[in-house]
């Protein structure tokens, strides 16, 4: 039975194996409540992100939490999927071959909107994918704000990027829905690259994932793995970066990340740095600090958490309990 | 007693003295049939705006037709209204005095998503301010744009603009908007101030207005004489252009205006030219055309037709007639 | 014999056939005293467009002048020649087969820097392609500033351009340049195309120049009559604007040309505007005018000149007589 | 005695601190021929650099190598100079006090110019303040290229930067002016904060300086302790890193620095990151290298260098023995 004390939260994706590694820590940390689950454009098209997002949730064994589908292109450029990472599904590598649930009839943010409105204390949004859901939902709705406690986005980088040199994915995918979002006013938390990179999937990693024993931790190893093989030729990585999951421990339990408020740009004009979210930590514009980023990481910490979690979670049997 | 085979229409509008126009001739003329109305930002505040719609239609004796709330801010960019040009009310001028509806309490979107799926036809959009909601409404639900016959939208210009040296009002607002509405696919129909600087508010007109001996033709009236001492002032000119009917009539009466296809570009990133309209009517670049955009106005029948419908509208007296 | 008391004037130019008849105008008017004529690439190649200077000044009949070439190309951007509008050689259409002088050895910029420090009073620099060596002898010798009286130059628009639909030709191929000219301090005077679209050589025109009976005049009438296929064939002009003598013209006789001051800045960043001259007529920004923007033109007047200063000129006989 | 068999190099550069220390070892080495030193506007006005570069070459007991004063500001944009950094001189800390050399009365252009097309073998440039001269140089006189042999930068970052979070200072000061050495086709090799950043500094460092007992090695010290204060200041170093002098040691023993070609654009038009320098290390992007960055250094080697060719150099005396 679920804990009321729980930080109720709302997890916008779009899986993506680390977004699926997010999930599954969401929906099995007992210090959060997992209102919802919805889906964006990004890793992949939306019709397979929200596939994706509904098979990662059969798979932990999760019912009841709604998912609902988004948007399916950014606001205003073109939508680019990372199939050379994520491959062609968006969660290549494992067989994923299970019953799902049907996804909700509303829109993304109907939904987000519902719920946050409808939540007893203010909600977190957790956001693992580019932020299009999250900007529209604050454009269509701002009276929600006041019901949002604050938004952890996975995103971006206080150094180099991942899609172009200063370019993270989620923020050049969307940079207009970033910029709507980190200058909305809410309070959010930014974690990029510069930690996400540190979190790397090590093969004694995957190994303990493995020895899980269950079919999630099977799943979970196998993710990894294809994830390696895809970092490993696009960016020469000797280990996979797992970015997403970080943004959910980070609600979990803020001492596994170190942030520092700072102002933070999203570059929308650049020719060869659109995108870019630009972190002044030496404070060398005038600007005041929009959020609070992520500068550090406990590593040992963060990987404690998600496998331990993952351990607790898998398809329920007729009696109830975890496969 | 309608006409059903009349046109469906919604109206997004930013009343603004040219809107309260638009909105009567939209409300008036039995060519079409008003469906809804919508309203956003931009000349006024959203609440002056919205409640500035209600009075029109209070006063041109229109009942019946919802009107919804939408964004109360552009897309990306801030907010600036233009109270140099409609005042602090947005349409200041005449004694505006009336009782008036209540707004609907869903946002404009759904007003707009709920109007066009439920409609026998498909529906025409005409926009005569910042396409923040139009463009919102795109990207949430573009299952819509299969039920939308045309957007016909007051802004830009072929040649110079008014707020910026090459940016009109409406676009400048919200250039992301106006991107992703001429981006979106849907046949588009681009009144720009190359034309509604021809239709202008001289003395005559003012006075034709006057004499038709209603309250709204002297609120009419009142509304261009206002609009005169404006334009006068900020721009010089010896009457007043009368921008956003011009939208209208030409859904009514397509011969008002000449129009060609064109490709349109909106500029979102000029440290000077941001959120003009690049309309490339000699074919330079090797874009499609994907507007069809105003080049010419037949004053004389936009004017004709205006004054006319105006006689039309007034305030329901007891016995069901016009006041 | 030249009137000492003429104004000193440089053309620095790209013919091109409207830099064609800047430059007999700018030799042959009594009023000014041409001292050098510098190049620079843009209507065509640098080592045409100073090729056709020379050839030019040799069917004029005009020596002594000195010629250098200067850039190859924009600051910049890369180069893109108006084969288009003028041909592979940069002149086509009349026979201009004569015996030429020598460019000097020195670069454009050092012999603009040479005559305007070696005059008697302040030089006049008469621009009628891309900025690029006027942009370079500022930068590199800020102190003949002091020694300029001002620079006139034809490029851009206050309304739509040509190359762009709000790029001029000259102020395109190098904004940056155009930029620096007119952020520099220096008095300028920009004739545009609203004002040089009005100068048609229509076939009264064409004929007139024929009817001089020299050989300067036929080459003229070629030279219009090849630009006018040009124009008809891309923009679907009736009669072809001549746009750089009137640059000429402002100088020799200023109530040719109406200005009045603006604010004139000078789009580097747009995707779809670089290049455009951004005036602000209404004053709707805070910017201080920075140019004498021409508005209008004496149609006639300026023909009279441009046709009467011809028939002065022709290649030299023996006997020290026009041919 | 000068061997000459030894590289030339010409040094333009901003004197500044750090520039200070790289003319030394360009002047000090016997390995390079210091064929002249440009200035340029950059950490300081101009005449600041100009007298700056004279006095550290008194100071350094060089003579015979001429001094020209290149562009007081850069192509485009504006000058702000790096006072905070720099100090009012330009080179706060020691006293300067010493009988200087005349500048040469040509432009740092000309010099160049003559210095590079009089040399026996290509010459090196070795830039370390703002690209502006080599940028006018090479636009100017585009006919040198072919006897320079390559272009060694300090400049930029594969990271983030000083002057802006990815623009460092000598970019941000002139882009375009990067932009045209960056794209002119020379070998490049860019020295960037991502390595320039490791040499710092320390205490020790400062104490081996003092402790060669001359007045040039006390002049290092104070000036790298002034320099320290500032970098604490500013930017919370414990030690301030000394950024030039790498260029020039690059240049001296290759093997100093670890070199990767890759693809380097320069943002010329984002509104948080203009001047950034892109460095496509994963080759994401289509585009070839065009320069061979810095990515490792051998800081050892480094300082040792410096140390002990500091320690060759000192005023003259009257028996032509270092003081």
């Amino acid at each position: 039975m679920r804990d009321f004390a729980a930080q109720p939260v709302i997890v916008d994706c779009d899986p993506g194996h680390d977004d699926a590694l997010a999930l599954m820590l969401a929906a099995g940390d007992p210090r959060l409540r997992l209102l919802g689950v919805t889906t964006v454009a990004g890793n992949q098209t939306l019709d397979k992100t929200t596939r994706n997002a509904l098979r990662i949730l059969a798979l932990a064994g999760v019912s009841g939490v709604p998912v609902a589908a988004g948007c399916d292109r950014p606001l205003v450029g073109d939508l680019t999927v990372a199939e050379d990472i994520h491959g062609t599904s968006g969660l290549d590598g494992p067989e994923l071959d299970v019953p799902v649930a049907e996804a909700e009839r509303v829109h993304a943010v109907e939904l987000m909107r519902r719920l946050i409105t409808g939540a007893a204390e203010p909600v977190t949004l957790i956001a693992t994918g580019p932020l299009t859901n999250v900007a529209l939902l604050l454009r269509t709705h701002p009276e929600v704000m006041s019901y949002v406690r604050r938004v952890v986005l996975m995103g971006g980088s206080t150094e180099r990027g991942n899609t172009t040199p200063y370019g993270e994915f989620n923020i050049v995918t969307d940079p207009e829905a970033a910029d709507i979002v980190l200058r909305s006013g809410l309070p959010a938390t930014m974690i990029g690259l510069n930690v996400t990179h540190r979190a790397l999937a090590t093969a004694e990693i995957i190994a303990e994932f493995r020895a899980l024993g269950t079919r999630l931790g099977t799943v979970c190893a196998e993710l990894m793995t294809f994830f390696a093989s895809t970092y490993h030729r696009v960016f020469g990585f000797a280990h996979p970066p797992v970015h997403d999951p970080i943004a959910v421990a980070a609600v979990i339990d803020p001492s596994i990340v170190h942030t520092v408020a700072a102002p933070v740009a999203v570059e929308l004009t650049g020719a060869h740095t659109r995108g870019a979210t630009v972190v002044d930590l030496h404070r060398r514009t005038a600007n005041s600090p929009n959020a609070d980023v992520a500068v550090d990481l406990d590593v040992d910490a963060f990987w404690r958490l998600l496998v331990s979690t993952v351990a607790t979670l898998g398809p329920r049997t007729p009696s109830g309990t975890h496969g």
